[in-house]
C-alpha cells in the first residue's frame, strides 16, 4: 500500500522585487472589523525606517520585534500569545517578518491564539487541532524554507522539535528579493546553506521521489550558482537564492531532511546553537555520508571566507554530550530518510557520540 | 509601483506512483451527510476497470462520464451542472479523472454549482464570485498543467476563454505517474508538448520573473529529457513528464504564455482543433517568435513519428480565419507577454491572418 506524502500548500504567493509594496492590498480584505494585524519583526529591524517604513501599519495595528537572537522557544510562543490576547482580544491575523526563526514564531503564535494550553503540547506530528489565525509570512532571509514549511521549529522543555500540522503553513507568503538584500553577509551565508544542506538530504535521502528530486535539483543548481558561481553578489542572487529557498522547502516537504539537521537540533537543544550555523558545524563533518556535497560546501567557505567555531563539544560534560545523542535520536523520521529502515543498527549512540565529538 | 501577480496555489499535493489509493482516504474528511461525490471521468475510461476499479465509490457516489472529444464549452459545463443538481440537490465534492478538457470541466462544474447563470457569464478574469464545490484533480495525462492553474478553458458562444480566478484552483489534486502510462502515445506527445510549449512562452516572455524562469527552466530540461534523450518510455519519463506539467503550470501562473496559445485558441475556436495538436500545428510554423524551441521541437516530431494535419486554413472562407484573427487578438495579455507593450502595432490582423495562413 502506497503512503505518499499529502502536502498542504501555503495559499498564496506573491514572488518579485518590491513586491512587499503590495502588502497592504493583500491585508485589506482579511482585515475583520476593528481586529488588528500584529506584525512579528525580527529585533534586528528595530531602528531599521527602511524595513520598517515599508509595512502597511493602519491605526490599530500594533509592531512587536521578537528577539531571535536564540533559538525561538516553546516559552516565548506562548509569552507573545497572551500578551497579544492581553493587548487586543483578538486579532485579523499575523505578520513575521525576518528570517526562518520570525517564520517560526509567526506560525506557532497564529496557532496558538486558537489552540488551548501551551505550544509545548503540540511538538510533535499532528496535533494541532483547530487552524490558526490568518497568517502572512515576509522573509528577510532566505535559505530555511520555513516561508513553504509545515513546521515551526521550537525548542521546548524536554526537546527541539517543530509544530508538525496541516495548518501550520502560511495562508499567504510574500517573496521580495529586496528585502534580503541587506542581509549580514554572514548570517546570509548561514541561512542560505541550509537550502543547500536541505537539497542534499533531500537528494540522497530513502525518502526522494521524481517531486522531491524534481525540486531538490533545482534548488541545489541556484545554490551552487550564488555560493559558487557567482563572481559577486548582487540583485539576482538574491533572487535566485530566494527561489532556491523556496524550491528547497519543497523538495523537504516532499521527503525528509537528514544526518545534519538531526544533529543540529542536538547541538542546538543542548548549546542553543543557531540551526544555520549549527548545520554548517555538523554538515563539515559529514563526508562520510554526503561526500560530494561536503566537499563542494567546504569550497564555499573558503570562498566566502567563512570561519566556523571549531571543537565546541570537546570540553563538555558528558552528560550534556548524552542529552544531544538523545534529543538527536529521537528524530527518527530524518535518520529513516538518511540511512535507511535499519538506521537504529546503523545509528548506535556510541558511533553518533564520536559524530558529536568532531564537532 | 510593482504588481506582481498574487498566486492561489493548490490545496494539497499527493505525488507518487499508486497514490490514487491514497484518494478514498482524502476525500473521507471532506463528504458532508449524505451528500455523494461525482466522479467525473474522460470517457476514454469508459471501458477501462484498471482505473475505474481504482476509484474509491461508496454507496451514493455517481461516475459520470464526459465526452471530450471537443474541447470543453460552456453549454457542457451548464448541461453537466444542471444534470448533477437534479440528481443529487447537493453534492460533497467533484473529482475530475482525464486530461487537461477533464479538469477544466471539472473545475468549471465545481465553481457553476454554486455560482448563478451560466459559465459564459465568468469567461474572463476574477468574474467568478463564490467558491465552488470541494474539487480534485486526477490527471491521467500530463502537460497542460490544468491541475495546477487558476483557469478551466471553455469554448463559449463568442470566444474561447477561461474561468480566471482564485476560486478556479482544485483543492486538491493526486499526481499518480502510473495513471498516464497507458496513454496513446500519439496523445501523450500533443498534450506533453504543450508543457514544453508553455515553458518557452513563459521564459521568452516580458512577464517572465526568477520564480517563473525557475519553474519553466525545470520544466523545460524535463521535457527536453522525456522528448528528446530518453532512449525509450518508461516509469521514469512517466514521473518526470507529470512533475514537469506541474512544474510548467506554475511558471505560466506566475507568467504568461504567448503567440501560440493566442493562436491556438483562435485555431480551436472556429475549427474545434483539440488544444494539444492545435498548439503544435502552430508552434511549428513560429520560428520567428521561438526560434531554438521550435527547432527542437522539429526534431522530437521526427523522433516521435508525429504527423501533424497541414495547411487546415487553406480552404476556410475569409470570414472564418477573421474569426480566428478575433478571438486571438482578444487575448491581449498572451500577445503583452509575447511581444512586449506595443503588441498592437507589432501583430496587425494582416500579420496575423498571415501567421494563420502557414498552419
Amino acid at each position: 500500500m502506497s503512503n505518499h506524502r499529502n502536502v498542504k500548500s501555503v495559499g498564496r504567493v506573491v514572488f518579485g522585487r518590491g513586491s512587499i509594496r503590495q502588502l497592504g492590498e493583500i491585508l485589506s480584505p482579511n482585515r475583520r472589523d476593528g481586529a488588528p494585524i500584529v506584525f512579528l519583526v525580527d529585533h534586528f529591524f528595530d531602528d531599521k525606517p527602511s524595513v520598517l517604513g515599508l509595512l502597511p501599519i493602519v491605526e490599530g495595528d500594533r509592531i512587536l520585534f521578537a528577539d531571535v537572537s536564540h533559538e525561538p522557544t516553546t516559552a516565548q510562543v506562548d509569552a507573545l500569545r497572551d500578551r497579544i490576547r492581553d493587548a487586543f482580544g483578538s486579532v485579523s491575523g499575523i505578520v513575521g517578518v525576518g528570517g526562518g526563526s520570525t517564520m517560526d514564531l509567526a506560525k506557532a503564535v497564529a496557532l496558538m491564539l486558537t489552540n488551548p494550553g501551551s505550544s509545548a503540547d503540540y511538538q510533535g506530528w499532528d496535533l494541532v487541532r483547530e487552524p490558526g489565525v490568518y497568517k502572512v509570512g515576509v522573509p528577510t532571509l532566505a535559505g530555511t524554507g520555513a516561508e513553504v514549511s509545515r513546521t515551526a521549529v521550537l525548542t521546548g522543555p524536554t526537546r527541539k522539535l517543530g509544530l508538525n500540522s496541516d495548518f501550520t503553513p502560511f495562508d499567504q507568503i510574500v517573496l521580495d528579493p529586496d528585502l534580503i538584500a541587506d542581509a549580514p553577509p554572514a548570517q546570509r551565508f548561514f541561512t542560505g546553506i541550509d537550502c543547500y544542506i536541505h537539497c542534499i538530504e533531500s537528494l540522497t535521502g530513502t525518502d526522494a521521489n521524481a517531486f522531491s528530486r524534481t525540486f531538490g535539483e533545482t534548488a541545489l543548481r541556484l545554490c551552487q550558482e550564488v555560493f559558487l558561481e557567482d563572481a559577486r553578489w548582487d540583485g539576482e542572487s538574491d533572487e535566485r537564492l530566494m527561489m532556491a529557498s523556496y524550491a528547497g522547502g519543497m523538495s523537504i516537504a516532499l521527503s525528509q531532511v537528514g544526518v545534519t539537521h538531526a544533529m543540529s537540533y542536538g547541538l542546538g537543544f543542548v548549546l542553543g546553537t543557531r540551526h544555520g550555523i549549527g548545520n554548517c558545524m555538523v554538515f563539515k563533518e559529514l563526508e562520510e555520508f554526503y561526500p560530494d556535497g561536503v566537499r563542494a560546501f567546504r569550497e564555499m567557505l573558503v570562498r566566502h571566507r567563512i570561519e566556523l567555531p571549531r571543537r565546541v563539544t570537546r570540553e563538555l560534560p558528558v552528560e550534556q554530550v548524552d542529552r544531544m545523542v538523545t534529543v538527536s535520536l529521537g528524530l527518527a523520521p530524518l535518520w529513516r530518510n538518511a540511512l535507511g529502515p535499519d538506521w537504529e543498527r546503523q545509528m548506535t549512540r556510541e558511533r553518533l557520540r564520536a559524530l558529536f565529538a568532531r564537532v
